[in-house]
């Protein structure tokens, strides 16, 4: 089976070389036959091109791996190769995540499928879990610590009782984080795996701006100490919760009881755990990707579609997020308490409180009306 | 696809639940047909039999889901399944790893296979894990708190610093140990795991015999109080290593660094990781499972055979397992120091050495000469 790359960096290399080197009879069996590269200077093979349209439109190819990342021109060229009916396989969960609902249609419409799993969970094959056990089983839930740099900075915090802006700066030396670290530490990189979750565990396309989203970038030394003297650690989870005909998706950083296999998730590792009917809970651990675990997990699709193993066919339906449906306990900081106080059960200084229980929808509804961009918000479980 | 049932106990009668109900259209695929039961009070369902030949002779039966436990009869039953050219899926993981290398050579005879996902890491997708990555890479080693029950022994001990007896009651009493505790506090169980992972991981078939085993059925309170002032937590790992023509495989309680994952690794959990080529290390971990985890573990297997998804019908082959490969600095509390005297780095009590680097086949042999039944021999992680 051919296949054609688009993008030759960390990840992309890392594909052809699994492939090129062939350990295994099944990647024996694909060839990578046109590479997108970005520039005459990265050009040292004759399989290399800077023309997209030359690995888009050649008719030989059955199969585009995309590894350039970023949203365009990644999304225009997924698009442009789904509408020529090849299959895909891409690790970049900004780009799918925001326009799955239109790439999925089409890949449908043309008889092809998209595969994702090094989108999300790199190094754990929590995608291929959720399709293993989607064989034989409901997922109902999942929760999960998806993001590596988050956790990091959280653990350190709280270990040595230091300030965000320090933790931040060495997740930044130690390549960690991004320069903007945005998509970390405002949630938006969790919210790209919630989103892509719910696709494979539920079956579902939903509009990822209703998945409510918290992050830890006002989080201070005083709420960790709340959580320590209460005896919780602090974690920064995605959920997905399936309710027959709506789900609730949410990002949050969520105070755990010490006891919780997740509070002892150290530095940037990540966890993720799905609930099933029948298999119950099964839960995943490792550390973040790097550029060869996911050039592993991009080559694992390539073979799923030689092998025609091909869960993504099933029909996605669309789905209506109503996080009115999950209800919980918050933990709330913020310059503007009288905004939440009718749901307020105790305030523990001046300017935090403990909610009662109460719907995490009007929770968000709150904290749009406080406009207090200090706030920070975290569910306490019980 | 036709199934006939070995057994209707507690996993039996999850498989047949999963079969009937039928929640996905694979599984829908699947009927189970005859259901061999142990007494006639057990009948109450007209494909139930109290005779193993309708189920094993019956020619329309295309796979056999051995759901009995026990040595015997349930070796005898596979075996003339795979004689009958029937698939076999088993979760008895101490009947499987006892006559793997004669039931391999029977099935690969018949041209059939047998599956056993659910005889490792149950409620964790351990095995097939291992099969997914084998696609596109080569295993090198793996490592595990493969048993639940004693992770619970070893970690409350350490916590409350408890007697080995009292927990180990304790664990009875929850239900986690067996009357007879001996295949869990002296390792079999993990040996037979580890003997099972092997083959899946390595395709490799050894003699169980030679993999070293030791147990926890001699630890003491003193054990743990110099590992928690050592800045160590001690787990029960099983292992396995591959060195090209020979791998390693061996159950020994290592001390590990508290900053280790499996470290700390909680209660009755188990944890997994495999080490490959280019997905580097991959973990998993779980609760030890329950019925219904297992069930849903056999029915996989069950899909994957109507999916003719057969990584088993690779050839296996032979291998010596030779431990001289691997070396470590052992900690061992003895009766007879004397006879370490040779490898011992330095005594920390009148009973208890630390040795320098050997390896692990010469402290086995070292600690048959003792011949000391309150030898307790752990690994020291550097």
């Amino acid at each position: 089976m051919k296949v054609g790359l688009l993008g030759h960096g960390v990840v992309g290399s890392g594909v052809r070389k699994i492939i090129d080197d062939g350990l295994t009879w099944e990647v024996r069996e694909l060839e990578v036959t046109r590479i997108l590269v970005k520039d005459a200077s990265e050009i040292t093979d004759p399989r290399m091109t800077l023309h997209a349209d030359e690995v888009l439109n050649d008719p030989a190819i059955d199969v585009i791996a995309e590894c350039m990342g970023g949203l365009e021109p990644a999304h225009s060229y997924v698009k442009k190769a789904l509408e020529n009916g090849k299959y895909v396989v891409t690790s970049n969960k900004k780009m799918l995540a925001n326009y799955c609902n239109e790439l999925f249609d089409i890949a449908r419409k043309n008889n092809v499928t998209i595969h994702y799993e090094a989108s999300c969970g790199g190094g754990i094959p929590w995608m291929a879990s959720l399709d293993r056990t989607r064989r034989v089983d409901d997922i109902i839930s999942f929760r999960g610590i998806f993001n590596g740099t988050t956790n990091y900075i959280l653990e350190r915090m709280s270990r040595e009782g230091s300030s965000f802006a320090d933790k931040l700066k060495e997740a930044q030396e130690l390549g960690y984080a991004e320069r903007d670290p945005s998509d970390d530490i405002d949630g938006h990189d969790v919210r790209f795996k919630v989103n892509l979750s719910c696709v494979k565990a539920f079956d579902t396309l939903q509009n990822i701006d209703d998945i409510i989203t918290f992050g830890i970038r006002n989080i201070d030394k005083k709420d960790l100490q709340w959580c320590a003297d209460n005896g919780y650690a602090c974690k920064l989870l995605g959920n997905g919760e399936f309710h027959a005909d709506r789900i609730c998706a949410f990002v949050i950083p969520t105070f755990l009881k010490k006891e919780d296999v997740f509070a002892n998730i150290p530095l940037n590792f990540n966890a993720i755990e799905s609930n099933s009917l029948t298999l119950g809970r099964a839960m995943f651990f490792g550390q973040g990707a790097g550029s060869l675990p996911t050039a592993h997990a991009l080559v694992q699709n390539i073979v799923d579609i030689y092998k025609s193993q091909d869960p993504e066919i099933n029909d996605k339906f669309p789905v209506a997020i109503d996080n009115s449906r999950h209800e919980g306990v918050y933990y709330i900081r913020t310059l503007r308490p009288e905004v939440f106080a009718a749901c307020t059960d105790r305030m523990i200084s001046d300017d935090t409180l403990i909610t009662g229980r109460i719907s995490l929808l009007e929770i968000a509804r709150l904290a749009e009306k406080a406009a207090d961009d200090k706030l920070f918000i975290a569910e306490v479980t019980e």
